[in-house]
């Protein structure tokens, strides 16, 4: 396969970096081909701006929807993200790896994501009706890829289990899971989070290491997660709301998504 | 009241500029003083890197949170973050203002947070023992002060329903509301939600403002979205898990972490 790894961390020692090499020479070391995004280095502008549309007179309101849409149709977008999306092309596979930074990805990484998942390209893709909603949660450009996170966290595990404080860790990761990575129709893989990390030591590393290297050579093979298609049949159309008596009955939440163990062809072996 | 208004949105002339023109007025009519923190028109730089911890030293690595300890403690930090600190410890009530893009704040706002939430401020502060695990989650160095968001969303208000294939509104906004506003103690009102932005006009909007005007007039009095203090007695220390039997059987993920109406005390009105 071929990999795109995003990575987001300013420090080229960090543990994350550590990780990030520990991923990639896995994935080499089985015939994979690899190629690294790693925006610190990079230099990568994290916000979008007027910058970001050099077609758009100076006289013009800077609305982003609409200049996203025109940029990616004239090819009038930027050079760096231009590459993004050339890669994201290029990639059988993505992984976004970074620090959890209040609960969210740090802001380059936000920014990428903001910049590089164009009008036409990310979203707004295909018809919109009373039969379907767009090109996306399971459809879209990206289709038929597979992407996963890779992600540290200072906290402790149970601070993030099904009831720790911050609100479980599958929960905090949905917005990114389902609604970056799902929603341009990637197949999304369980993430790769690791705990306690501005408490490692040797040993923690090699744990960890050991179970990013058994996650890197199931890459290809891994069930995704098993979110429901918006356009499969399970939501009305095109209020978008999940249809009744789908979901097992004590479920509530971003779980509503996930097709549940009880349900046919539920794909979750 | 003092409010700081912190705004994410690159056009001046934008419906989420014209929605924050209609709070400010409205605030400031009620007799409040106002400062709007606009990050574009500021130049905010988003990410964090070197360049935020200027006593480090060339040679030495850049640990995050290490660099923020030191640099909040030594009065180090950078001009521009150590002057939002200033503004947040003025302010009796902090308002952030911005678009839903990607189902999270734009990256000049989450750099906004990354690089102003700095260690010993609005994290690492207070005891961590067996008898309490820090002062956040209710406590900390902004308790006893109001934050709110105001959001706009392009989908319908529909796909953010219960049902919709979005996930649930408050759900997307928990990391936010209780993990960034909630976390260094401020009380979080319930949040400010206008959606099919991408097809406002005059109608929608004079029905968002007039919503609007409503909820800052109530600014001082709305009661606070009932989230569980880390330190109040419903988690178990130091795992910080929910001690069993307080939610309602139905209730699972980040509703767990909102106190029930049936239990005393609920402060939900």
């Amino acid at each position: 396969m071929k990999v795109l790894l995003v990575f987001a961390h300013p420090e080229p020692q960090s543990l994350s970096a550590s990780l990030r090499d520990v991923a990639t020479r896995e994935l080499e070391a089985a015939g994979h081909e690899v190629r690294v995004s790693d925006l610190y280095a990079m230099g990568w502008k994290s916000q979008i701006d007027r910058a970001d549309f050099p077609a758009l007179g100076s006289d013009e309101r800077l609305l982003p929807i609409a200049a996203s849409k025109n940029a990616f149709s004239a090819a009038t977008l930027t050079d760096d993200v231009k590459a993004e999306v050339d890669k994201l092309l290029w990639g059988d596979a993505l992984i976004l790896q970074f620090p959890l930074w209040w609960f969210a990805m740090p802001a380059i990484l936000k920014g990428w994501v903001d910049r590089v998942y164009a009008y036409g390209f990310a979203y707004g893709v295909g018809e919109h009706s009373d039969k379907r909603w767009g090109d996306r949660y399971g459809e879209g450009t990206l289709a038929g890829k597979r992407a996963m996170l890779i992600v540290t966290a200072g906290g402790w595990e149970e601070h993030y289990g099904p009831r720790g404080v911050n609100g479980p860790i599958d929960d905090l990761l949905f917005p990114i899971n389902h609604g970056i990575l799902f929603y341009p129709g990637y197949d999304v893989l369980p993430p790769f989070v690791t705990y306690s990390t501005d408490r490692f030591n040797e040993e923690c590393f090699e744990t960890a290491a050991r179970h990013l290297r058994e996650r890197m050579r199931t890459l290809e093979t891994v069930e995704p997660i098993p979110y429901r298609r918006q356009n499969g049949g399970d939501y009305h159309i095109p209020t978008m709301e999940l249809r009744a008596g789908l979901e097992a009955a004590s479920t509530s939440g971003f779980r509503l998504h996930v097709r549940q163990f009880a349900e046919a062809g539920s794909g979750l072996s």
